[in-house]
Order: structure tokens, then sequence, then C-alpha cells
């Protein structure tokens, strides 16, 4: 009991409700650790833990590699630059390569869909999606679960607003069917030009306006920008966007009482929100990347064979 | 007792006499833990340092990172081209996100003056300077100042020239003032052209000629030639500088008997030093290098709550 | 008894009999570390490791870079990017201050030929070779007798083919005389375009087709054709070079029964091998991989004073 039904982190729907609800209690116990002077367990010493990054990241790859050390693994670093990809070597060349040399497990960040799948078929080692093109990012879907659920007490039931590049965006592609899976209710807002173009795939509701019915909503998760995944401008300038979509402080008066705001960073400031309420909302966006940690060595304990009887032992 | 009387170490007039003191008595002993075969203390086990090095360095990010792995605590390197700052994350946002991940203590090199003092005001974490545009240097002074003092017994009362590019060195910006602190008399000696508009500022006796009075001084403090920070050039040639600023045998000579010469290194060899000299004084130019190991260990050690007295236990 | 005559690994040649027979009986005991769950040894704990790679390079550097971590040992990366190379540091420079820092070892890969020897001139550590140029690479010539002995039961009186690019090659500079000293026989079969002016004094028998003795050898080693290191193309296409050099299925049939197709990695699929060949041929390919974190090891234990009989304790 307490172990998870699945080998790698790949696709959100890979879990079942059992397993996102045994990640979200063993990453309970980890927040704990975190907030310990001492931020360390023996638990994974000896394992082998690769961070294959192809594409640039902080907050995730610095989670990850966080997560490792507190958990005493040894965690090796790829980046784009100094890898052998310089030399021409194919994905599944440098799966196998890493799984010769008896990595227990890889996160992968990649710039193509699809990309972690290649390694779990090409390799033994236990495979975790960093984030592949605009498909995936099931980490920031389970870091935000966790978010919601010690801050509003439960998941099922809500009304959930996903706003903004809900077409670019990797975030959704795991969050929506997450909180789906889970009971919520999601609902799309952004313009037309940043909707998919068959919403009604995505079992989200739609709406292209963020006034109408912003008291509805438990949680307003606002998504990043992203200039530099977008070929053309969606939207005329970022003000317009700031003004039909942004959040600011006359909007946060409109939420319903005690709902919530939040982002997965890095923010624009201006754009997603003003930069006046980011410090107001601050608080809980920083709960979000402190649950980051504690999900990641979740993650890492429970696909490394651990369970969540022998944490509590 | 022994404990220090700040937080962070950004810069160098924030510290006391008494700080200063505790600092390089500590890094003796630290000094003698990178003597042995096993060079690895438990001291700071299960505490996360982050190096925030967005300039190129090797001896101060190397010297950093081995102080925190032989006290073994969790180190990530974070640089120029790795990091979040590609998708435009602001200082501030860096420096709560990397709190929000329960870092302790954050190493920052930048090339803003100011920046860590930013850091500090948006963080719990214990700041160090690495290095901040032209301003400060504070952990080169230290390691100086436990050069001189481990290799003429004392500091207050010397005589101390330094030669060179005082305009642009953040190595002057922190060892005057805490040369001055610690009573010794600093002579500042450089071509009008790297000598800064108001010297008197800086507290310092100031000369355009190193020949004038070389007999009189206990420590020739050769800055570095930094080409990369001068935006058009101070004086016609390399040559030219070498011939009135260089060390010689033939000015080597001339130095008071038991003097000593320094330099932060990396050295242009031809430049302020010609290269049979290098040679000649290399031992203490590598004897700087070792000192700064055992005096970034001692600032990790103190900042994150260890004192002199529990460090001998 | 049990301990290596060298201190340093840069010329295979440096290297006796003696040292390589217990260089590779060691490395057997690594290789059954690394199929532990738990894959770490106290054995280095507190002893400091540099990886001074001034070339691309993923397998060599993760390879050391595991070595390192299995052992416990201390390590420090440096690249080209992050290094103070940009700052116009000579080597020498960068030798000393590593040894002013108290490193025990350091491993290098350069451009340029006898860079290893000038890091062993001017410092105390311990020197590896990572690969040097067109000159010497000790290492991947030890992972592949390694691999060799554990797969064919012996070296002595083998005969080896090494097939492809001769001139551009230190694979070649360090395994065709570590194989003649262990008593193999070895053909250099490539065009005469990439053969070296005097083939000669290599030792080495000399064929410019594949095909008329392919049906001799106990070991087929194949080159990569290393695009990057050649000035102009020594043959018309790569289309034409896998025709006449490359092994494919047909070319397979014909080796002698018993016998081995080895490749130093990265594979240039469709080039030194077919691709369906690459799948034939994979799980020596990946032993060879395997063996180099097991044969690196064994070089830390050694070199840092390790002996046989110690590691049986």
């Amino acid at each position: 009991m307490g172990a998870l039904s699945c080998e790698h982190i790949i696709d959100i729907q890979d879990l079942s409700v059992e397993d996102i609800y045994i990640i979200l209690d063993t990453a309970r116990s980890f927040k704990e650790v975190n907030e310990r002077t001492i931020k360390k367990l023996p638990t994974l010493r000896g394992r082998t833990i690769v961070n294959l990054f192809l594409e640039p990241s902080t907050r995730t790859r610095t989670s990850f590699e966080l997560a490792a050390k507190r958990l005493s693994a040894d965690g090796i670093n790829f980046s784009a630059s100094t890898s052998a990809t310089v030399k021409g070597e194919s994905l599944v060349d440098t799966a196998q390569t890493l799984d010769a040399m008896e990595c227990d497990l890889v996160i992968i960040r990649h710039a193509y869909a699809g990309s972690p799948r290649i390694l779990a078929q090409n390799m033994r080692a236990h495979i975790i999606n960093g984030g592949d093109g605009k498909h995936q990012h099931p980490t920031q879907a389970l870091l935000d679960l966790f978010t919601i659920r010690e801050n509003l007490g439960r998941i099922d039931g809500l009304k959930v607003a996903i706003v903004g590049d809900i077409v670019h965006s990797r975030v959704v592609g795991s969050l929506a069917p997450a909180l789906r899976m889970l009971g919520a209710e999601v609902t799309a807002i952004a313009p037309r030009t940043l909707l998919p173009p068959c919403p009604e795939v995505l079992g989200m509701q739609v709406s292209t306006s963020l006034d109408d019915r912003l008291g509805d909503f438990d949680v307003v998760y606002l998504l990043r920008i992203q200039q530099e995944r977008m070929e053309r401008s969606p939207f005329p300038t970022l003000r317009e966007y700031a003004r039909l979509y942004g959040m600011n402080t006359r909007r946060l008066a409109q939420m319903k009482p005690g709902s919530i705001l939040m982002h997965p960073g890095p923010i624009n400031r201006g754009v997603e929100l003003t930069s006046e309420l980011v410090d107001a909302a601050q608080n809980l966006l920083l709960y979000q990347v402190n649950a980051g940690v504690a999900v990641r060595m979740s993650l890492l304990y429970l696909l490394l064979g651990g369970d969540q009887d022998g944490l509590a032992a």
C-alpha cells in the first residue's frame, strides 16, 4: 500500500487518482523536512539522478537538483551547451548511454513533445517529464494541486479558471486534466487567438471574457505569456492583453472571498499581473515554488521504490 | 563570543574590526583542515548554498564551491547562460524564488554595483558579495588581509601600496577601507587616468610614480589590468604601462627587506609583472589562492550560525 | 603489492603491463559496485577531484563525474565557457591555482596535445588525460581493454582490426600501443587519406581494404568519423565511406565466429555502422560505456593511494 502504480511521470493521465493523492500526501512530509535547519535525509544515498535539460530553465532544474541533494542522491547535470548533442548524438543513443552508466532516474526537459516517452522506451531508468514542448509539464501540475489542496482544503468540487496563453501552454496540458480527474471544474479564459482550435477536446469550459464570471472561481490561475514560444503575436500589444486579461487590484476585489490567485512563474510584471498585485499575491506564488521542491522529492522517493509507510517509519 | 555582528557580507564597511578578526582567526583553523588528506567536516550538512554567478569567474566561484563542499553543504550553481535571466526574470524574483526553495546562503557575482544589497532586502537567506561591478569584492579583501597577517605577523601600522587600475577595481573598493580599519596606511599608485576623479574620498594617499617611494612599503599590491572593464584605453600601450607601473627584477630589488608582493590574480604576464617575477613571487600569490578557500569556509561557517568556540570543540 | 608504479595517467606508454592488469582487475570490483542499488563507497571522502574539460564531452566527463561521486569524492566541474580562460589565464596559472586550492586530482580534456603533461609539470595533483587533441585518450583504451578481456577472456594473442579515421584519432594513439603491450596484433584499416604518413611507426600492420581479411580478426574496432576534426574532407562522400569501410549485416556475417564489434561512441548511424547493426552490436557498445565508469573509478582509487588489497578488505 502507498506505492505508485506507474514507473514514469510523463503524462499526467498515466497517473491514477490514488497515485496523485499518494504523491501529494508524501510531499507533505518532505515540505516539513525542508523547513528544518538540516534539510537532508539519507533515503536515496547511492542512487544516480540525471538532470537532462535541453532547454533553459532555472526554477524546475534547481528544484529537482535540490530535491535530489536533500535526499542524498548523486546528481548529474546535462545542459544543452555541454552535452554531446554538439556531436550530433541522437536522443536514443544518449538514453542508452545514461542507462549503461547505471543511472536510476532521468528528468528531461526538451523542446519536442514526446521526447520523454522516447527515453522511457529506450532505458531501464525511471523518467520524469520536466516539460516537453507545448505538451505536458506534469510536475508543475502536481505542485499546483498540492498548493490548492493545502490552501483550500480540497480539490474536489472547486471551480478553477485558467487564464491566458492556453494554446502554447504545457502547464495547461497537465493541469487541466489533473484538475478534472480530482473533481474540479475548469474554465479556460483567453482571447480567441490563444485558445486551441477545438477547445472542447480539453474538456474545459471556454470563455473569452475575464470579467464576466470572476466572482465564481475558487482559483484563478494566470498563465505566463511566453513570447519566446509564439511565432506571430496573437494580440496587438502586451498593454492591450494586460487591460483585458491581466489581474489588477480592481479585478482582485471582484474575486470570490477566500479564493486564490496562482501563477507558475516567472511572472512578466505588468502583463499577467500588475506589479503591485505581484506583491499582494506573492505569498501564494512563493508557496508554489516551495511546494515544488517537496513534490519533486516525493516523486523521486516514490519512483525509486519508496512508499508512504516507509517514510513514516 | 566569537560570533559575527552582521548577517551578510556585502560591503566591507558593514563589518566591525572585531568581526574581521573573528573571520581571520576562524579561517586559520580551516586552512589546517584543507592541508589534511581528508578535507571534509560535517559542519554544514543539510544546508543549501547557491552560487549565483552572473559574470564569468573561475577562482572565486571554485573557491566558494570547494568551501561549501568541504563543509558538507549542498551547493547549487547558477550561471548566466542556464539561468532564468534568459526569460527576463528580475533579480528580485530570482531572490524570492531561491528563498522559497529554502536556500540558506547565496553568493552573488553581478555586473551591477548594489545587486547583493537587492538580494539581501528581498530574501531571508544570508548574502555574500562575490564581486559587484566596480564596487566591492569583500571576500578578496579578507583573504588578502589573512595573507598579510599570516606572512607579516600583523596589519596595524603597515604601509601598503596599491598599484594600477584603481578606478575600475572592486578589489580596492573593499581592500583599501579594510586596511585602514585595521590601522594600515594605504597609498594608491597609478597614472592619472586610472585614479578616481576625487581620490581624497578614498582616504588613501595618492602618487603617480611607482619608483619614488618603493622602498617605503611593507606590501606592494598590484592590481589586474582589466581590459574587459575599460571603455577607452587609459594608457597608450600595455608596454608603456608595464614600463612605468609593472614590477620587474630591478624594482623588486628596491623594495624594503621583508616586504611582500601581492596580486589578486589572474595575472597578465608581462603587464603587471614580468614573467620571471611571476615565478619569484609565485609562492605568495598562491598563498592568497589557498587562503581564499579557508576564508570562504570561515564566512560560510560563521554566517550560518557557527562561532569560533564551536569549531574548537 | 597491487599499487600503480605511476603518478599520472597521461600517455598509455607510461604504464607498465602490470599497472594495466592492476587497473583492469580493480575495475572488476567497481563494476560490481555499480550494479548494486546503492552505488556508493566512502573510499575517497574528502578528496577533491576537478573535471577540467575545455572541449565539449558528454560521455567521458559524465563517466568521470559519476566515478568520483560513487567514490564519495568532492567534484568540481570546469568547462570552457565558465572558466577563467575567458580572462586569458594560461594553463600553467590555472594548474597552480587548482593546486593552491588543494585539489588532489585533475582530469583534463584539451584541444592541444601535450596539455596534460604541462599540468603534471606544474602541479602536485595527480593528472588523468581525458583526451588531448589527436594525441592520446588513455582511459578510453583502458575501458576497451577491459571490455575485450571480459568478453573474450584474454588479450594476449588476439588479432584486432582498427577501422577508419586512424590519423585524427586519439583513441588509436592510446589503444594501439596498449594492445601491443598486452600481446595483441593490431591492423589499421582505412583509406590512404586517413592513414598517417608513416604508418610503420605505429607498429601496426596496415590495409586499405576492410573486406580482404575480415574473417581473421577477433575484434573489429570501428573509429568515429570525426568531421569536426577534419580540415578538408578525406573522402568524396560519407556514403562512399560507408560503402567501403562501414559495417553492415553482410560484413557482419563474414566476421570470425565469436569475434566482437566495438566503437568508442557516439556513433554516426549509417556511417561507421548501418542503423540496424547498431541495434545488433548495441550490447557490446553499451558494455564499453558501462566499463568506462568502472575503469575510471579504478583509476581514481588507485592514483589516490588505494591498492588492490585495500579494496578486498
